[in-house]
């Protein structure tokens, strides 16, 4: 049987400013164990910043998010503007506030988010495709920014009342989730986890990771 | 029960010139599934260099190996130098060129690396308190340096040829080993596991880390 090819959409390296590299890296690790073809991406452009991970400063520095996000890919990644529905079977996107500050503009903007429109339009195709979309932590802020207020897709962010409320203020649906659960939203075909947003530990967010994995592998069959 | 610490020796962020991201993520996902209390630390002084990851070519820039490092550790992290033998149960090294370039030479000295001074002085300390020591992928070079005239410990780097010579050369005796095995050596109680050295995916580099970890806490409770 052909691999299933997975999209993994990062957005640096680090969870200040790029991937949460634990969320990204354990992506990788289970998708690998279930057997998925695995294809990196990340926007080609700089960082909306770098942030010292010692201090959480701000530095004076310019980084590529595609550059940083390679140093997770081991150097095999693409510019997501190049990827297209059809080239893969489904799509998860990591964590870390580079999935807010440089896939999207949650960050700054909140609920008036932008999504980077390289993104915006791979998800819009791969949702009129019914492939299956994941996203982990802060990721769904994406999700929301896009589909919110075409198909209100249900997401969990965790249990944080103000991020909450700022993904229902852009049509999204909210509800609240464990670091071990997840949320699928069989319509849109989209599964969503806290991770790091209330798990208090690596293997906490491994947890929640596995579980939407294996439901993204399973939907990509189904 | 008290939590057995295990400390976790970062050399950057980012396989061509720190920490390889799976080796050490995975390491940190499989001591806390074991329950460890996890310790990260890295030498505070500058990378011998920065690799655009997706060109593989070095750039003209300036980078702390402990503040990438603290990338991995998510900003929790200390300065080798302040770690002592007491404040841990044992040490795990994962691999990556920051393991060759940062914690020593081997990158560029091959045989006749230099292993950074603070760093020899913890594995010293831990050596002469009996405490096990792990090192994956190309980490056994640091091991080989600081110990191979002392003690001759048994390694491995995988089955490379030239690399095994060379820690042969500095005193360390080596064994060929798979990516999904682990060579112990018992009465210096170090354990090393060739990781990507030969692994072709992350799930065969995560099958070694596993072993390795598993016995790491085994010595420590034995």
């Amino acid at each position: 049987m052909e691999k299933k090819r997975v999209g993994v959409l990062l957005s640096g390296c680090g969870v200040m400013d790029g991937s949460e590299i634990h969320e990204a890296t354990l992506t990788l690790y289970f998708l690998d164990k279930e057997g998925a073809e695995i294809i990196c991406m990340a926007p080609d452009k700089d960082q909306r910043d770098v942030v010292n991970h010692i201090s959480g400063e701000p530095v004076s520095e310019k980084r590529n998010v595609m550059a940083e996000a390679a140093r997770i890919a081991r150097g095999k990644i693409q510019d997501v503007r190049a990827v297209k529905a059809v080239d893969i079977d489904a799509l998860v996107i990591p964590g870390g506030f580079g999935a807010a500050k440089n896939l999207c503009s949650f960050a700054v903007d909140g609920a008036a988010c932008k999504v980077d429109e390289n993104v915006a339009v791979l998800l819009r195709e791969l949702h009129e495709s019914k492939k299956p979309i994941g996203a982990l932590c802060i990721a769904p802020a994406v999700i929301a920014g896009v589909f919110g207020k075409i198909c209100a897709p249900e997401i969990t962010i965790g249990s944080d009342a103000q991020t909450a409320a700022a993904m229902e203020t852009m049509g999204a649906r909210h509800k609240t989730a464990a670091f071990d659960e997840i949320v699928v939203d069989s319509k849109n075909r989209i599964v969503t986890t806290p991770c790091y947003m209330t798990a208090q530990s690596i293997q906490e967010t491994g947890a929640g990771i596995e579980k939407l994995v294996a439901k993204i592998m399973e939907m990509i069959n189904s």
